[in-house]
């Protein structure tokens, strides 16, 4: 598509290729196949149009639980959604791709990539820009490999930099800042970049989304390809369980796309998507002192440089 | 403890004993024991006074995960409750009793109770009362058992009728209204009943909290009792491990107690012991037609009456 299609367009464009892209290589390294529903959006208000196809890789070899999600669709923001926003309740457009795989093998790290573009389409000033590009990615270990976390940085922070110089570093400290559990004293996992309200040269923005994109696709089969044959057993799982709760945790307390996907009355099965296949909650679960679980944990509440910054690579 | 004592001292003295006699209760149904932790209130500003005490049994005969939580603290509301609750923020005093039982066998109904007493101990005036009693108890089932949702409620009924006739019915609405997942349309369970903000005449509202503790000891062992040895398999379970998740959505999208307790920095473990020990998400389940399955759903869809209101009882 080229530069003269509308932005909305663009990106739209950009997420349909990005989720035909990512499905495909999930598949390779999987052996299964997603299964597709494609839906609607139809709010109780009856404001919507547009939809979305949602596709999902459960009970697979690689993958327990998988979905890759892509939507279009234009609404009416709720009053409670437009005060968190801090811009008037007006219609709005908004795209996206967002994927989380829950890997089977405690070995392979949880992963997450979102990717939106949302316009105002009501008239009026506020102090957010009428259009802006988020996202991010984040990786969500058991067991920590730092090569896997330098490689799953690095990939990110060339797509950063070529966005702009010092852009992977603002990207990682909001990573940090936003993918935190306050109650719990812990990061979700070992990070990646965040990244919302870019709004100041739209095509280099749309770029960026694409190797963020890019990024993910260099490095996640990777990792999992490096990963998937290390051995565990009843005791990986169960911690496994365990950090899966923190991560059902973040997206229902704090996840501000699933709280805005909820609130806009998005489709619930295709917002809840990313919630894990299955949980544990252990009352007070504490690892024992010097085991592979509380490295984790050590990393998971003093998060580390992954890039050597000074080369940016 | 005489009526010459203060509200808070007679409020915390009849959770405590409301505790004592609940977990001696679980504990005879059971046969294990509450493992007990006494802890702290130390929010991060350092304006914590009290604590509570913990006691939870997991992992035993009737119950896979449960928790009967007692708390007496003072603290500072911070701005963010504060404005949730629409009054300034102040420091602040509350002591409740909280249970949640998460039993093994997906015929016996999981139960929640809740009983609380909060008084704002700042200067000023605000629309609230400076004083309060809340709280309430909810059955959820995973199988529809008629007769059991009737006692119940019958139970429930009877603590709110002496309190205040009309009272059940207006407190039961309210059950109906509060534990609702608006994105599922579905209740958490078959209700109960939930109140908040009773100000007007304080001893009359210690007697319907220690009415609704009765209740429950009247009802819900009488109801595991009768269900515990119904047989179950694979199918049920799964069933019981999906529909849990909905209750982990309600209790971290949803439930005041939940993000008021995170909210306030209150002990993270003693406030989400009520998240069951294992759930499942699976992408768009859909029970099939005609199964019991499909029942329970068609009543979490539309609430019923479980009382004959006419008679009250």
């Amino acid at each position: 598509m080229g530069r003269d299609a509308s932005l909305a367009d663009r990106a739209r464009a950009l997420f349909t290729r990005l989720q035909d892209e990512i499905c495909a290589e999930v598949e390779r390294l999987d052996g299964g196949r997603f299964r597709e529903d494609v839906w609607d959006y139809r709010p109780a208000g009856g404001t919507g149009l547009g939809g979305g196809r949602t596709r999902i890789l459960a009970d697979s070899v690689l993958i327990e639980k998988g979905g890759v999600n892509l939507s279009a669709l234009e609404g009416q923001l709720s009053p409670r959604i437009a005060e968190r926003l801090r811009v008037a309740a007006q219609p709005f457009f908004a795209t996206g791709v967002s994927l989380v795989l829950h890997p089977r093998s405690p070995m392979v790290p949880t992963v997450h990539l979102n990717l939106r573009y949302i316009e105002l389409r009501g008239a009026g000033e506020s102090e957010r820009p009428r259009a802006w590009f988020g996202g991010g990615s984040d990786l969500t270990p058991f067991y920590l490999y730092e090569e896997d976390a330098r490689e799953f940085h690095r990939a990110l922070s060339r797509a950063c930099e070529a966005y702009e110089v010092g852009a992977y570093s603002r990207f990682k400290q909001a990573c940090d800042e936003y993918f935190y559990l306050p109650h719990r004293g812990e990061a979700r996992g070992i990070g990646g970049i965040f990244f919302d309200y870019l709004a100041r040269d739209p095509d280099r923005a749309l770029e960026l989304a694409q190797g963020v994109g890019r990024a993910f696709l260099e490095a996640w089969p990777a990792i999992a390809e490096r990963r998937r044959g290390e051995t565990w057993g009843e005791a990986e799982r169960e911690w496994q369980l365990i950090r899966r709760g923190r991560y059902v945790e973040f997206n229902l307390i704090h996840d501000r796309g699933t709280l805005f996907g909820l609130e806009t009355e998005g489709r619930t099965e295709s917002i809840l998507m990313s919630l894990p296949p299955v949980v544990r909650w252990a009352y007070d679960h504490r690892p024992a002192e010097g085991s592979r679980e509380a490295a984790l944990l050590e990393v998971l509440r003093h998060p580390r440089e992954w890039v050597d910054s000074a080369r940016g690579v």
